[in-house]
């Protein structure tokens, strides 16, 4: 640190990439944690289930950290907080419904009893070492969103979190303009600010939108209404028990993720349950077709998800059918096309409508648009702006769209992951770089594999691969040819006979046993191959070899 | 065959996916095929390098076999010629260019002399055994795309290709439909019309909307544009060399394929080049920034493309520079949307601005949208209606299109790959299914390798596996740690240890002989990596194991 006068800020995720959020802010004897997200991997990396920023830069100054501040409760904001708190225990402020995902998520990771969790409330103000830290609500796809003023020995600086300016927000709950204008009179060092949508213009709709395309669609729907949408988007979940409300309907809520967090959110009391509009899936089965509204997961297409198991027939209460509407009130993250694409397909195929984003207003964005990232800028007024949250392209649009509201281009700082910045009253400069990787985590949730892509690797050499290869019928899931398996480097070649064969007759009897249904979703059918030969070669040769199952329709 | 007044169509490809087309018409003693496609594979089918639709049903029937009819030129549907004409040499009827790029694609297979290529014009009739098949123009985003009218035992059937109707086309060929109506005023049995955008409200826009775009951004710019669409849109290339022309620039063409298919375009007089407007690369970079325009490929970030390799400062002659405006002028294509993404951050990070299909109308679609597919329909007046060309989705909504102008719905007829229609004047059935399914080619682009995956993992498991992986810094692409090799199935223990040292030696130089702009393209490095242990192990060992080749940024 330059002097007493400086503050630092460093990037260790989220600068450069979507997702894997993680911001320090660093005075002199200090170090506040903003947000710790995680990242989906990408296909190629095998049996990886997420990924969270390399934290060693926090490890080293593990003594300075004060606290991990949550902006809000989406997993590439707080995905990584069981990762982190299992090395650093450090309190964890956030409001009520961050908290109550953190909470649930460090229970599944056996962390919640030693945590420090702080439930902070907007307009709160704390003194955290030597920054003085005040949390601002702002509008998101997801409720109790906040943005952070940090009073530092350098000069204030807003991190805006993600946010949009709603100005009719489902809950009310308005951004927080007057306090930011109250800051921004004050002086602001520096502002960092959302840039997901930096390349959108004008302003991002209100999420009353969405509301106005539910009433619409359940009015007009003679049959049954499924709705996949975001679990933690309790807004949406909330214009659907509305829409549903008001038109006579009933709504069951169907999906994991989307059963826990609803019941977290009404807890909490993020979401008002119309009387008697709540019921069971199986309840609501007995109601007239026309009253029925499922709200459930699955707008990737995940294969695994309630929506992707009803679009092959394979869902085991919900069975789509001739006169049923399903809508995908979500966008298509990059990268899930083609699953999506699958889930549409087969719904049709079951005889239902599809209403997707792209019609009829039935998703809007949580980020600020172009307008509105102006707006922000205009309220504080900063003496340096630093874009965050985007790929390199929405840093670079931001940073340009900052020049149109007059931010001169040499106070405007376009960083990424790794770069330290040291910021003073007057001067901003980059002084070094910290360590910023990402790591790769395997199902336990906190244990840091290494590198997966390895550990795949030194397993196909040191227990070897079986591959299950097979063939069958795209319509019926019949078996055409196969299974054909290949076993490699883990069994000599005389048991290896013996060992296949008694595979062989595994995998033809998994695919027996499977319900027709079943047998026509191959995503479905590998993973219940994977797992049962898995749990074979554990019992017959104590061995855990590499599994590949590929199922190719034919 | 019920009796002689009947006909049959038989979809062997395009009917319920996106690309493959294939489809088959077929009378008592006569047998048509209408086009002869493939389709790129998804990521998972390791070392495909393209899908083909099984053609057992045509070599079952090879006698019958009168001739291939191309609708255009496009990959999915003539990108199967040489495995067809491999198996079965019929003659095939195209228009100038789609036979100009069919010549080309067989030549490289050693097929083109004893292919029988017959060059017809629109307006052209032909008797091919039983049928009297009629060639009408269609607009669509490649020149010379014909719609076909076939007169059959049963009654006149009508297949679209694909198409749109363009009112004010780049080479002024409308759409024909003069003739479309008096064939619709004689009597359609059948229409076969192109449900790719059937979801998509309206008309789509002329392709003269992209010149005027281009004119504008030409005008603007001060520095150099580079833009990437598909080699085989002469059109659009047509109006980058017009507004070119217009502004004061000159074009140089970069890229393999662009290359090729503007020579043959121009060749064919399909492609209008402006006198002095087109330059070599290295005369254009001779000229002032201001004047310079490049068309290339890669518009849908393919790793090795030359937009690719611009984008991470890897291309041999194209250093793009601060002032630089690159246009990706063309949609991007389900499933490629992240490596489209690392090209633009690409872009952006070596200062260029980067204007996309979102953005001031540098793209629009091939394809007919609704109110022009009502259009084709109302033109055609068809007794039955059969949607072809899209995903079960697509068939499906353009169904219940034709419900809106008046198509009965027992009329409307959604098949799909492998049923077998039977049409006769009253009349229409499905009698059966014809064998379907998707047969993995590799590089030859001839030879049926069966399955690849299987292919793959039998070499896993008869030569073994070697894995190379190390880990770069993502800056400057340095080794960080590895190379890590491991061999598994093909080399006994105390041979390995000598085998993967001398593999490291290898890999190490490799990395050190590569530039740095070449070193920070992890996919490129993976090839290199790969090219020099194949050949090594040849070398060597005489073996030929599978290679794994995994660079990690760090």
């Amino acid at each position: 640190m330059s002097n007493d006068r400086t503050v630092r800020i460093v990037p260790l995720g989220g600068l450069g990439e979507i997702g894997l959020n993680m911001m320090v802010v660093e005075a002199a004897g200090d170090l506040l944690v903003i947000d710790a997200g995680l990242m989906f991997p990408d296909e190629e990396v095998f049996g990886v289930d997420h990924v969270v920023p390399d934290m060693s830069y926090l490890i080293a100054h593990r003594e300075k950290v004060r606290a991990v501040l949550l902006t809000h409760g989406h997993e590439d904001h707080i995905g990584a907080l069981p990762y982190l708190l299992s090395r650093i225990n450090v309190p964890v402020y956030g409001t009520r419904f961050s908290l109550g995902l953190a909470a649930e998520k460090l229970k599944e990771a056996n962390l919640l009893s030693d945590a420090d969790l702080k439930l902070i409330r907007p307009r709160d103000r704390l003194q955290l070492g030597l920054f003085e830290v005040e949390f601002l609500r702002v509008c998101h796809s997801i409720p109790d969103g906040v943005a952070l003023s940090i009073r530092t020995p350098g000069g204030l600086i807003i991190h805006t979190g993600d946010f949009k300016f709603d100005q009719s927000p489902v809950d009310g709950q308005l951004t927080d303009y007057r306090r930011l204008a109250e800051l921004g009179d004050g002086g602001v060092l520096a502002l960092l600010s959302d840039s997901t949508n930096a390349g959108r213009d004008g302003f991002t709709p209100s999420e009353q939108v969405v509301g106005q395309a539910f009433d619409a669609i359940f009015r007009e729907a003679q049959g049954r209404v499924i709705v996949a949408c975001f679990a933690s988007n309790i807004h949406r979940v909330q214009q659907i028990l509305d829409a549903a409300a008001a038109t006579g309907k009933r709504v069951a809520v169907c999906g994991k993720s989307m059963v826990a967090n609803t019941r977290i959110a009404s807890e909490l009391g993020c979401l008002r349950i119309p009387d008697d509009t709540l019921v069971g899936l199986a309840e609501l089965e007995r109601l007239p077709i026309a009253e029925r509204v499922i709200v459930t997961t699955g707008s990737q297409g995940e294969p695994l998800s309630a929506i992707a198991r009803m679009a092959v027939a394979a869902h085991k209460q919900v069975h789509v059918s001739p006169g049923d509407t399903v809508v995908f009130s979500s966008r298509v993250i990059p990268g899930n096309e083609k699953s999506v694409a699958r889930t549409i397909n087969g719904l049709y195929r079951q005889g239902a409508r599809v209403i997707t984003e792209d019609m009829a207003g039935v998703h809007v964005s949580g980020h600020a648009s172009r307008e509105e990232l102006k707006l922000m800028l205009n309220l504080t007024r900063p003496t340096f702006f630093v874009p965050i949250h985007g790929e390199y392209r929405h840093l670079h649009q931001h940073a340009h769209l900052a020049r149109e509201v007059g931010v001169p281009e040499a106070r405007t700082l376009v960083i990424e992951d790794g770069d330290i910045l040291e910021l003073d009253g007057s001067s901003a400069r980059i002084v070094g770089r910290a360590p910023v990787g990402r790591i790769l985590i395997d199902g336990k949730g906190i244990g840091d594999v290494g590198d997966a892509v390895i550990r795949d690797r030194q397993r196909l050499a040191q227990e070897g691969v079986v591959a299950v290869v097979l063939a069958v019928d795209q319509q019926c899931g019949k078996l055409v040819t196969g299974p054909q398996i290949i076993c490699s480097g883990f069994v000599n070649a005389q048991d290896s006979k013996t060992l296949t064969d008694s595979i062989k007759i595994l995998v033809c009897s998994v695919l027996e046993n499977a319900s027709e249904e079943d047998r026509t979703d191959p995503r479905l059918m590998e993973q219940r191959i994977k797992t049962a030969v898995k749990k074979q070669l554990q019992k017959e040769i104590e061995r855990r070899p590499m599994i590949l199952s590929v199922i190719m329709e034919v």
